[in-house]
C-alpha cells in the first residue's frame, strides 16, 4: 500500500453564498463537507487511480469524528489516524456566485508529547507494509518543527521511498534529511532556496539534500530535476478553473508513478495531467477523470539540457 | 421546570480574524463554539438565574452530537432534544479586530414527517411537568409553517402558559392560536401588523390573538401591552456593546418573571436589565451578572395611558 501522512488534518467545509459582504448576515445556500488536509486529498486521488492507500496523522473531537465517518465511506482509503484529545481543525471556503473564494482556516489542535510519540510508533508500524510514503502539509502546534526530518529518516531506515510536500522551516529541515522527492510550488521553492529562478532553485534544493525535486509551477506545469535528467511537463493549453488541490493531485501522480516504476517522462505526464484535470473539475479538489484520460496523452514532456 | 423549544438548533461558531477581506485567505486566531438557537440561549440565561430548564427541539449529525456534548456541561439545563437523521446547522460569526461581525448561517436539516410526529409526542409528554414553555426561532425545512400554532394549542390544552418568539408567517399563524405572550422585535412586529408605530402595532398584535405583547425596541427598551395595562421599560442610559442574544435574554426575564408570578413592572425591569446586561457582556449572547444586578434597580418602568 501507499501511506500518506497528514499531521494537520482538517474538515474542509464549503459554503455557497450569493455575495460575501463584510459585516452583513448571509444565508448559506449550499454546504459541502469533506475530509481535508493535503495527505487526505492525495489519498483520495490515489484510491481513484486504483491504488490501496492508508492515511495516518491525527484526528480528534467532534470534527475528527465527522472526518473519520466520511473517510469510512471513501472506497480504497484505509483510516489509520491516531486519536488526539484536541479537536481537528475546520477550514471554511466561502464561494460566491462569481466563483471567487474567501478562505477561513482554523488553527490545528495542540498535540501533546505523548500523542506525538504514539504517532511515531504507529507510523513505524505502518511503514512495514508501505511501498511509498508521502508527508504532506503543515504541522499542528506541539509537533516539533523537525518532525518531517525525523519521519524521513525513519522511512529511509525502513527502505521506504519518501515524498515531502510542505513549506517553510519544516520543508527546510525535511530536505536536509534527504527525502527521495520534494514537490514544492514556486513560492515554497523560492522560500527554501532564496532563488526565484526555478532551474537554479531546483538545483539548489537537490544540493540541500532532496534526491529529486519536482516543482509545480502553476500554468507552466512541472519542472523535474532528478539524478537521471531534467524534464518539463506542461498541459497542451492554458486551463481555466479552480487550482485548489492541483498540487495534491500532482503528488498522487508522482507517487503512483513511483510505485509502478514508470519512467520519469510518464510519471510527469501523469502528474501534470492529474493536476490539470483537478483545475478543470467542477468541485474544488476533485479531478475530472475524462479530462485526465484525455490530457495524459496531450501533456508535452521535454527533456532539458542538464547544466548542473 | 421551564421548557424551551428550539426546532432549528445550531452549533454557533465564532471566528476571530484580524480583518475580513473577500477573496483572501484568513488565519483564524481564536475559535469558540456553543450550543445555539434562540431557545437554547433562553435556557442558558434561565439556568443562570437559578431555574430548572429543559430544552427540546431537534439535534442530528456530528454537529448535533457536538452541541449535545456541550449542553451536557451546561449546569441546570436538561437535554430533551429529539434525534433526527439530518445534521444540525452551524452558524459562523466572523469577528474582526474592529469588533464587527460577518455572519454565515447554514440552512437547517430537512425534518422528516416521522421526526416531526416524534417531536410532537415528546413535547406533549414534557408539557406535563412544565410551568411555562417558550417556542423560539425559525423552523427548519420539513416542519409545517403552522407548527407553532399547533404547539400553542397543545400547551393551552395542557394549561401551560406559552410564549412565542419567532418571525414571518410562523409568527402570524402562531399569534392566531392565542399564545399567552409574544415578544417580537420592532421589525417582526411591523411585519406582523403592517404598522411601524409600536403602540399601534402592539395593540394590533393583541387583536390578532396574543394575550400579551412585549416588543423589544433595541435602545428604547421594552414596550408591553397586557390585559392589565401598558408599560415601557428602559435602561438608565444608552448602552454600547453587542446586541446578539439581547432579545433571548429578555425572553428569559419574562419567563422567569411569569413562573415567579412577579407583577408586570418587575417582570419588565428584569427583562430589560437582562437584555442590557447581555449587550454589555464581552462574549456575544452571555449576560454580565454584575451589570444585571446593578441595572435591575436602575431600569425605569413607566405606565402608559391605555388608549386601546
Amino acid at each position: 500500500m501507499i501511506l500518506t501522512v497528514t499531521l494537520n488534518t482538517a474538515l474542509d467545509i464549503t459554503y455557497h453564498v450569493r455575495d460575501l459582504t463584510p459585516h452583513a448576515s448571509h444565508r448559506v445556500t449550499e454546504v459541502t463537507e469533506r475530509p481535508g488536509g493535503k495527505g487526505l486529498n492525495v489519498a483520495r486521488v490515489l484510491a481513484a487511480l486504483g491504488h490501496e492507500v492508508t492515511v495516518t496523522g491525527f484526528a480528534g473531537g467532534a470534527t475528527g469524528r465527522a472526518l473519520q465517518e466520511q473517510l469510512a465511506h471513501t472506497t480504497g482509503v484505509l483510516d489509520a489516524l491516531v486519536p488526539v484529545e484536541g479537536a481537528t481543525r475546520r477550514t471554511v471556503a466561502v464561494v460566491d456566485a462569481g466563483g471567487d473564494t474567501t478562505q477561513l482556516n482554523e488553527p490545528g489542535p495542540a498535540i501533546a508529547p505523548a500523542e506525538w510519540t504514539a504517532f511515531q510508533e504507529a507510523y513505524e508500524d505502518l511503514l512495514a507494509t508501505a511501498e511509498a510514503v508521502a508527508l504532506c502539509g503543515s504541522l499542528p502546534p506541539g509537533v516539533p518543527v523537525g518532525a518531517y526530518a525525523g519521519l524521513i529518516r525513519t522511512a529511509r531506515s525502513a527502505g521506504v521511498p519518501v515524498l515531502l510536500d510542505t513549506s517553510g522551516e519544516p520543508l527546510r529541515r525535511g530536505v536536509a534529511a534527504r527525502p527521495d522527492l520534494v514537490k514544492p510550488n514556486a513560492e515554497e521553492l523560492a522560500e527554501l532556496t532564496g532563488s526565484h529562478e526555478p532551474s537554479q532553485a531546483t538545483r539548489d534544493a537537490r544540493r540541500r539534500g532532496a534526491h529529486t525535486v519536482v516543482a509545480s509551477l502553476g500554468a507552466e506545469g512541472l519542472l523535474a530535476r532528478t539524478a537521471e535528467g531534467r524534464w518539463r511537463a506542461a498541459p497542451p493549453h492554458r486551463l481555466r478553473g479552480n487550482p485548489t488541490g492541483a498540487g495534491d493531485s500532482a503528488v498522487a501522480g508522482l507517487l503512483s508513478g513511483l510505485v509502478e516504476r514508470l519512467p520519469w517522462p510518464e510519471r510527469l505526464a501523469r502528474a501534470a495531467a492529474l493536476s490539470a484535470a483537478t483545475v478543470l473539475a467542477p468541485v474544488a479538489g476533485e479531478f475530472d477523470r475524462a479530462a485526465y484520460e484525455r490530457l495524459v496523452g496531450q501533456v508535452t514532456v521535454t527533456a532539458e539540457a542538464n547544466a548542473a
